[in-house]
Parts: structure tokens; sequence; C-alpha cells
């Protein structure tokens, strides 16, 4: 089977490949999964339905592809020596650009994901697994480092607090998520909630 | 305006409207708002679609009224002497069953009220302003008793954990939010981000 797909796949340049794909996430962030239609996709990248057809075989296929070939935001590399800093740094990676697209993507699948599984995976190991690994690398240093007591409950809840912060001020506020936004909620609710 | 549109409405039995609203909601919980067409509307309801299209102009116009129809929850008679306890019955108002269908029908709007302010309005009065005034009076109380200081940074992000809370199980552990996950979720996260 996945011989047979990188076959089919390799009757176009990577250089195409990558197009496309960041072709079909604006798309998904503009019009979320349901609207998105593989002629709108044909239209925006200027290929053939068929060849969409051909090689991705169908739409929640091309979708997860297009959503693996994303690069995942990279935390492993933060180690600032407290949690408030390692927090923050997590934060400032992001530009407030990025912020909004990841968000606009995170809106345009919401309901897609529900019945999807495969789809649902791909969302999950692009935006919020390496979100769970890099935080549990953060948090287990600061358990270690005694900043937060190895047996608080919050410890378990820290992505639910960030996805918390990431989707409600669109929702409840009518503002997009911001980085200053989210230095306040670190500050005001996850710090406190892990008791530093 | 008002009145062109009471008349309009005043063709159909007010038993006939509400069995109709519950039907779009249905529909809205099952496919999400883009997927959800006025064919599928008519259908489900064994109406015709001119008849739709006279009494409700649009499917946005129909959806928004279908969740105004919506009893929402009220949180006005919480009052059990403290903040947990408040907190606490606030989640064992809802069944599990009711929280599953309320999640399922903001994660069917999720994308549709980024790009439509009249049904972002709709869903913020059905399902967060009434939260979001339900809290605030039980969160004053609690400042009046001294359980929670008047100045604790995390007041104004209640609903954000809670919202956390509601959606991220689902998209990160792949279950259904429930009473017992939320109660759980109180005591670790909101409780001790408030300083109690």
């Amino acid at each position: 089977m996945a011989e047979a797909a990188t076959t089919r796949r390799s009757r176009i340049t990577p250089e195409r490949e990558a197009e496309l794909y960041e072709a079909v996430l604006d798309l998904l962030r503009e019009v979320g999964y349901d609207a998105l239609t593989m002629d709108a996709v044909a239209t925006r990248t200027r290929s053939s339905k068929a060849t969409l057809y051909r090689q991705w075989g169908s739409k929640p296929e091309l979708i997860a592809r297009a959503l693996r070939h994303s690069k995942p935001a990279s935390l492993a590399d933060i180690d600032t020596g407290s949690l408030r800093g390692d927090l923050n740094e997590m934060v400032a990676r992001s530009d407030d650009c990025q912020m909004e697209r990841d968000a606009a993507l995170m809106r345009g699948l919401f309901h897609a994901v529900h019945d999807n599984p495969e789809l649902h995976r791909a969302l999950r190991d692009l935006l919020i697994e390496p979100e769970l690994t890099g935080l549990s690398d953060l948090l287990r240093r600061a358990v270690e480092r005694g900043e937060v007591a190895a047996d608080n409950p919050a410890l378990d809840y820290v992505v639910h607090m960030m996805v918390g912060g990431f989707v409600a001020r669109d929702l409840v506020e009518d503002r997009p998520v911001d980085r200053a936004f989210l230095a306040s909620y670190i500050d005001a609710v996850i710090l406190p909630a892990l008791g530093v």
C-alpha cells in the first residue's frame, strides 16, 4: 500500500507537491473542511480533478497528507531554567499571525475530525502531540527543579488549559488569540493552577 | 422588518415551528454547518424547500433562529454557599448526554461562526453568555464571602478554562466530556487558579 502510494505521488515534483499542500491548508483555513471541495482545490492549484483523485484518492486523504506535510512546532530545545520562562518562550516562538493561522486550522477541522479518525490523527500529530510531548518535558523538568509538586493534579490538564486559552478568546471575546493574551493567561491561570 | 418576519412565520403553528428547530439542531450536530443543506432540512422535516426559504429567507437565518429557540441553561438560582459547591452544582445540572449534545453543537459551528456574525451572536447568546452571566454571579459571591481575592487575575479567565475543559478532552483524549471529568477539572485547575 505505502509503496503504491509513493509510486502514485512520484509523478509530481516535491516542490509542486509542497505548493499544493500549502494551498490545501490555506483553503481549509478559509472555508473549513466541509466546504473545501476537490473542485476548489483544482481551481486554486490549477490542477485537474482527475490528477488530484489519481494522486490522493480522496479529499480526507489529501487533507491528512497536507497536514502531515506541514512542519509541527518543535518545543524540544526550550530550556530556560524556569517553568515561567519555558512557557513564555513557547508562546514567543509563534508570531501572532502563525497563531491565528493555527487557530483557523483548528476551527476548520473541529467538526470534521469528530467523524474522521484519520484526519483526527493527522491534526493530533501536527498540533496536539508535539505540544503534549514538548509540554511534558518542560513540566518534568519543573517537577525535578522542585517548582511543581510531582502529584499536582493540574499537571494532567495543562494542554486543556492551553486549548481553552487558544480557542476561547475568539469565541468569547470575538478577538483573535495573540502572544500578549497567552502570556497573561499563563501568569493568571496556568502557573497558579500548578502552584507556581 | 421584525413585523414582516413575524407575519411570515405565523403561517405555521408554534408546535410545528419548535419541531422544525429541533430537527435543524439535530442535523447541525450530526453533519456540521457547511454540510447542512436546506435540502436536508426539507427532507428531515418533510417540508418543501420553498416553504423553508419563504419562512426563514436563508440557511444562516434559519439556524440562528433554531439556536435562539433553544432554551439556554440557567445558572441564576445556583447558590450553595461555597464556590466549589456552586461550580459542581453547575456541572451536575447537565447530564452527560446534554453535555455531549452541547459539545457537538459547538464543534458543528466553530468554523461557521467565524465568518458569520449573526450565527456567532446566536451561539454566544445560547451557550456562552448565560454561562458568563451565571459565572460572574457565582464569582462575585465568592469574592464577597472572601473565598477569592477581588484582584485575582484568574477571575477574567474562568470561561476560558471551562471552554478548555469542554472541548479539549475530545480533541486530546478522544473521549467525550462528561460530568466526572469536569468535576475533577474544577478541583485540579479552576479552584487552584482562583486560589481556593
